[in-house]
Formats: structure tokens, C-alpha cells, sequence
């Protein structure tokens, strides 16, 4: 124990209560341990018995001593050694090599400009207020009913089809849901994915141990053709804006890949992950909204629109898929908080969701601007550009390094097309260009120099 | 348009305002619709231009209406029309067919009087006003280093092993990390579960497609020759409070279990599920803390003892598992929310966490000593129970109707036990009993009467 200062304008009292309770926390004097009774401490400490009574009692009353009758004074406290123990076990630093999780793939990166931050954590407020302790009881397998009807009214609006509010199942993000939509259409199919394409879904799938398949693109991206030919059963494609090379499947290719889908056990598996993004004219119209046959199944996610931490996705289901979903699959707690949910349901019914997609593709379609300005002038560039989303390609074999010095400045992402098809080879001197972050003025100021 | 009221008390220009305002809303009048010039609709309502006027001014300022220069005033607001054909389609119930998610099995359920819901709120708005933006922005793979540290902390305090917090993968409930799990393990692995055991288990082996042996248990648990026999890779056990029949395993089938678990590519998941429910003596130490071989996984959740609304859920690997882990699975963004992360952080790291369960521990051995009572009562029970857990199960033949009605009043679930087992038959006479969601005072009424 330190000693005590007499000279100190601390009473005397406090200064050993302090001094036994570092001792208590710090595991000095641990649990079951006897003090000194409070004659023998006195005199040890050359101080009165009253001071040692009124140190004692302040520790018992929070809650570090007990008295026991007839007996004396006892540590009730095990935290401190363990405590301590810890501490000296975790002193290491958190790895670094363990992977952020990678925001924005193709869309747009959140930024605190753009996100309406306050209008959140207003909504989040209120749903604490109004919710109260509901907020702790467990929502439906598919989620809240209240996200899923504000879910069906914004794909109304915004996407042109009505899809009725129980047949849209919610999880924990997009990749959460490819590893369900495997379980539901089953394990034998052969999937079929676009090649180029998105990196993470051949790990899925691989993961998942099911077949897959490469499709390779033509300049309308999947063929009919390419599906008949290996045996694909489930095409995973996303025809609004494919990602990387931007390019959006005509109407002709469209019905093509409708007719292939109207064979036995065929789905698609439409991934309008940035639909929202589009320059000019109307947005593209999707698959699933013209399906008569049930065997599109339409996934989008809010991760990419709102943030990357809020990880909520939701796919839409046929009649027969919805009763199969429920046969096979309904046992599934929901994988998102019902806090989550609520919040993102009020966001998008008091109508925040389309007023902040709506000022995101403005602040966009001056970036894009300036983009599109600074790439053409590197010598021997041709874009190619579908008016959506937050990427194209580029050729620029010759000024592609400059290109790629002056766009890093920038926040602009270029990667060589290559990285996107399964061989990585091919498409020499063809990049992907990436604005999800780019800083405006950075780019201003190359353009003005 | 509804007619104005001359005698209201409400201004003429206010009455015009809304009742223009609602006819756009209701999609009466669409978007490019022309209104009446200010003088036509003075005229045609006998009142003033000057209050035709105040209407519209009010309408573009809220942006239903827009002013063409020497053109005239139209409807800008698209939304009216979409609306009322949504609320015309949508008009169906919410189907009641789908399952809500099971809550609390074999754990306690949340009750309001348990959960410290305020301090649990007042964490959530200090956590909204500290984080701010930074709430939007990417964690790691596995999780928000501040909750898998909390959590480390914890599992040094509560169940006196120490595990490097970044180890501590999180995941949006337990069902996703069993998925996450077989991927990490491997599909080409036999899993071997308890029979009888938690009825989730199969359907989730059975929807990855992997091989899955249901070993029998003895008294003492799952037995080590069982797992020779089956030639099973990863035994999937709960050592700690075998759920449902509420079977601790003693120490020599632990070593057992362990011995097999040294030969190659075996593995044995811990599933702590509910090992913080102890009634008298020290908690059983877990197989994970004192594995030497890295053979073992440990997992547990939050859904049970916080919320079953709270997906939060997490797995203990070895350094070989966690490298495999980041190698393989580190491409996957976490599945839960990073505010939820840092709520629980902080509800760990301030203690509340621990006190809780303290508190909720205090009820249920109450409750617990109640239900003892009540099924003793029935003529013939024989009751099999090892101080611990919400669960136990009793021998009941004659009087199993009795004590069926009187436990259902109660909030006390009694289920036959061959449910539990695979194929539904055996255990004749024997219940398990549920009392997570026992009301004490129905109880206590029924034993005095």
C-alpha cells in the first residue's frame, strides 16, 4: 500500500480508501482476501480507528469489501487481478493484414457530403423513441414488415414493377444472400457467371462447392448461345450496367436470355446493384418486372447507396420461388438487426432515400463531367460509356501511365480490364475507370493546369 | 376540387393551396398538367387573383408546381398518380404464413423487465453522437476491432481463456457462422451432430450439401468411439449444457474427444450457447481453453443472452484456422451493422453486459426453483437436471397431461424429447422443459392453490 501523506489536503480517510481500492482493482489484494482489522491498520498507519471506519465504509458501500459479522473485512472484488492479467496478455497490436472490407465495388463510395448523416441518426432517434423495447423482439424470417412494404413501394416508383411486400426477402448484404439464393435453387444447378465480372461471386460459388461457369460477353453481354452451350441452368447477370465494362444488354438480348430461362429448372438472376445510377433518359427496366415466367429472381442492396456498414440487401421472389423460400429456407433467423431495419424503413417512406439518391446523381453527373474531360485528353483514349453508373472502360495503351499518375491523384480508381476475366489475360491496354471517389477539385486543378 | 369555404376560419388561399395540393397527391392532376391561369380559376371560384395567388406561390415553394415564363403554371410532382395505383395494388395483408423467428431457444427469452433497455438506448445515442461518419465507414472482415476486444475481455473474465481479439470473427447470428463454418472446414468433411440435439443443425448441413453422421449420445454426451465408427471429421458439440437434454460432459469424454480430435484434418465446434446460465458451483471450463492442438472452434452468441433481434454472434479460431480464414473467407465484408458493433462494445466494456446476466441469473435460479417444485408435484416425474441452463428434462408418464396444461399456463414449454432426435420415435415419456419464458407468478398461484 502507498503511504500515506499527511501533509495532503486529500482527507486522510480518502487517501486509504483510494489506496485499497487501487490495490483491490490493480489484483494486488484479490478476492477472499482479509484486510487488517481496523484497530490493527490504525496503529500501523499511525492514524485514528474513525479514519479507518469511514475508508472501510466507503469501500462497502461500493461494493469492494464486505463485512462479515464477528469475522472482519473481506475483498469481494475478482475483477482486478484478471484484469490485470488481460491487460498484460493483449498488449499486441490488432494485425493489420486482416482486409477492410472493400466499399463501393461499382458504385458509389459514401461520403459525409453526400449521405444525409443527421436526417439518420434523427430517424435512428425516433425509432429508439416510438419502437422502445419492440425493438428487441425478433422480426419475421425475411424481415420487418414495415422495410419490406417501404421496400415494394420505392421499386414501384423508382423501378416501375410491383413486387407485393412478403415475397422481399432481406439479408445481411448481398454476399449473404448469394449463399442462400445457392441453397434455395439447389446444389446440382450449373451457375452460370459473367466473364468479366464481379471478382467475389466465382469465390462464392467455390466456396459453396456448386458448379459454375464462365460466360464470356459479347458487346451485349450474355448470349443465349453461351448458356445452351454450357448447360448452364442459373445465369447470374446484371443487365442494367454490367460490371466491370458498364455495358447494358439490349432488349433484343434480353428476350433471348428470357427464352433460354422458360426450359425446365432455369432461373436468372438479375444483380441491379446500381440501377439507380443513370445519366440520361429513363432508367433501364428490368427483367424481372416483365417475367412471366417466374424465373427471374431481382437482388439489390442498400450497402452501396447508403454505406458500407449498413449491411442491407434484399432480393424478390417469384410466387413459387416464395413458397419454396419458405419450405426450405423460412427456419432462418433474419440475419438483419430489426434497429437496422426500422431505420432504413423510415428512411426510404418519408421519401430521404430517393431525395438522397436524387442529390447523389447530381453531385455524380458533375463528376462525371470532369472525368470523362480529363481522361479524353490523354492521347489515343477511347472511352466506352453507357451514360450509367460510376465506371467505364478505357483503351490507352500508350498514355496509360500518366493516365493512371494523374487519375490516383484524383481518387479515381483505374484497373486493367484483364484483372476482371477469370485467366486475368486479354484485353490488353483496356482499363476500368472508377469515380466513386474522386475529389472534384483535384481533377479542376489538372484540367486548369 | 372540393368547394371552398367561405365561413371557415381557415384563410381562402390555405383551402385553395390544399385543395390543389391534394389532388396532386392523390394523382388527380399528373405531372405536366397545366393549372388554370389566376384569373380563369378567380373567376371560376368567385374569389380574388390576389388569393389564386398566394395558393400557387405556396405550391411552388413546396415544389408541386413550377412557373413557365409566359406559359403558365404547371404540376411538377409525379409521385400523386404512382402512389394511388400503389396503395390500389398493395392493399393485400401481410401473409401470417411466414415463421416468426424462434426466439430464445434453449436460452432465456428477452423480457422487458430483464434487458437494461435505457442503458442499452442511452449507448446507441452516444455511440451515434461520438462515431458520427465514421459510423458509415467499413469495418474489417471479422469485425470492429473495439467489439472483439471487448468481447476477448469478456471471455477472459467469464470463461478464463484468452483469445487474441482478432481471432474473434463476428457474424450476423449463429446459423450464418455454421455456413460461414463448413466453408472454412471444408465440404469434403464428414460433421458429426448430436442426436438428439438442436433440429436447425441438419437442415443447415443438409442445405450446404455436406456429408453429416447423427451420432447417439450416451449419458456423458457424444462418445469418441461413435466419431471412430462414423469416420467423422468435425464432431459439432455443446460439452458445456447439451441442448435439450441438458447433459454436462464430464472430463474423461472431453480428454476422449480430444484424443480423437489429434488425428489428421479433425475438428471439434464448441458451441457455448448457453454456459453462461450456471446454477451453483464454478461455470465448466471450455475444450476450446485448453486445447493445445488448434483443433477446436468455439462459438457463442449474443442473440440469446442480449436479444434475439441483436444478429450478433461470434467464433473462436486457432492461428492456423485464422490464417486459412483470411486466406479463403477474408473477402467477405462483415455481415453485421458496425453500429451494432460498437453499441455492444461498449455495453461489454462498461460492464453492463456482465451485470445483466448477473441480474438475469438472480431471476432464473428463482424461476428455476419454482418450476422444480410445480413438475416434482406430478405423480411419477422423474426429473434429470445438472444446475444449469433454461432447460432440463423429466420422465412423465401418467400424469404428462396434467403437467402439459399447468406448464402451458405457465409459459413453460414442454415438448416431447423424441422430437430431438432424428428420427422423431424414442424416449418414450420423457419431456423437455423450457422455462425461458416462465411467468413466476402463474407458478406460484398454481402451487398454492
Amino acid at each position: 500500500m502507498r503511504a500515506l501523506d499527511k501533509n495532503s489536503a486529500k482527507p486522510l480517510y480518502e487517501q486509504l480508501y483510494e489506496n485499497i481500492r487501487d490495490d483491490i482493482l490493480s489484483g494486488k489484494m484479490s478476492e477472499g482476501e482479509k484486510l487488517p482489522s481496523k484497530r490493527a491498520l490504525a496503529e500501523q498507519q499511525q492514524i485514528s480507528v474513525v479514519t479507518v471506519e469511514n475508508a472501510y465504509s466507503q469501500l462497502i458501500a461500493e461494493g469492494y469489501v464486505r463485512a462479515a459479522e464477528r469475522s472482519g473485512y473481506y475483498v469481494q472484488y475478482s475483477g482486478g487481478a484478471v484484469e490485470t492479467q488481460y491487460a498484460e496478455l493483449t498488449r499486441g497490436e490488432f494485425p493489420n493484414s486482416e482486409k477492410e472490407e472493400p466499399s463501393g465495388e461499382g458504385a458509389f463510395e459514401p461520403s459525409a457530403g453526400d449521405f444525409p448523416f443527421s436526417v439518420w441518426t434523427r430517424l435512428m432517434r425516433s425509432v429508439i423513441l416510438e419502437k422502445g423495447t419492440a425493438l428487441l423482439q425478433p422480426v419475421r424470417s425475411g424481415g420487418a414488415e414495415e422495410l419490406r412494404r417501404a421496400i415494394s413501394g420505392y421499386l414501384y416508383r423508382a423501378r416501375g414493377f410491383y413486387q407485393p411486400p412478403e415475397r422481399i426477402i432481406t439479408g445481411a448484404g448481398t454476399e449473404y444472400l448469394y449463399n442462400l439464393l445457392i441453397q434455395l435453387l439447389g446444389r446440382d444447378k450449373v451457375y452460370g457467371i459473367e466473364d468479366p465480372g464481379y471478382e467475389k461471386l466465382p469465390k462464392i460459388y467455390e466456396l459453396n462447392g456448386v458448379r459454375f461457369e464462365y460466360i464470356p460477353l459479347d458487346g451485349s453481354g450474355m448470349s443465349a448461345d453461351a448458356l445452351y452451350e454450357k448447360r448452364v441452368d442459373a445465369a447470374h447477370i446484371s443487365p442494367a450496367h454490367h460490371y466491370p465494362t458498364g455495358i447494358v444488354m439490349p432488349i433484343s438480348r434480353r428476350r433471348e436470355i428470357m427464352r433460354w430461362a422458360e426450359g425446365c429448372g432455369r432461373y436468372v438472376i438479375e444483380d441491379d446493384y446500381d440501377s439507380e445510377l443513370r445519366w440520361s433518359g429513363k432508367p433501364v427496366p428490368t427483367m424481372f418486372g416483365s417475367d412471366a415466367t417466374g424465373r427471374v429472381i431481382y437482388m439489390n442492396t442498400f450497402s452501396q447507396t447508403i454505406a458500407p456498414s449498413v449491411r442491407i440487401s434484399y432480393m424478390c421472389l417469384s410466387e413459387e420461388l416464395y413458397g419454396l423460400w419458405r419450405e426450405k429456407l423460412g427456419f432462418y433467423a433474419c440475419s438483419v438487426p430489426a434497429f437496422e431495419q426500422y431505420t432504413l424503413a423510415r428512411f426510404i417512406s418519408e421519401g430521404y432515400f430517393e431525395r438522397h439518391i436524387n442529390r447523389t446523381k447530381k453531385r455524380f453527373r458533375r463528376v462525371r463531367e470532369l472525368v470523362l474531360q480529363l481522361i479524353s485528353r490523354y492521347p489515343g483514349s477511347v472511352i466506352s460509356e453507357e451514360n450509367a453508373g460510376l465506371h467505364f472502360t478505357v483503351e490507352a495503351v500508350e498514355s496509360a501511365p500518366q493516365m493512371i499518375a494523374d487519375c490516383t491523384k484524383c481518387g479515381i480508381k483505374i484497373t486493367p480490364l484483364s484483372q476482371y476475366y477469370s485467366d486475368k489475360k486479354g484485353a490488353e491496354g483496356l482499363f476500368v475507370v472508377n469515380y466513386g471517389g474522386a475529389v472534384e477539385q483535384r481533377i479542376s486543378e489538372i484540367l486548369g493546369a
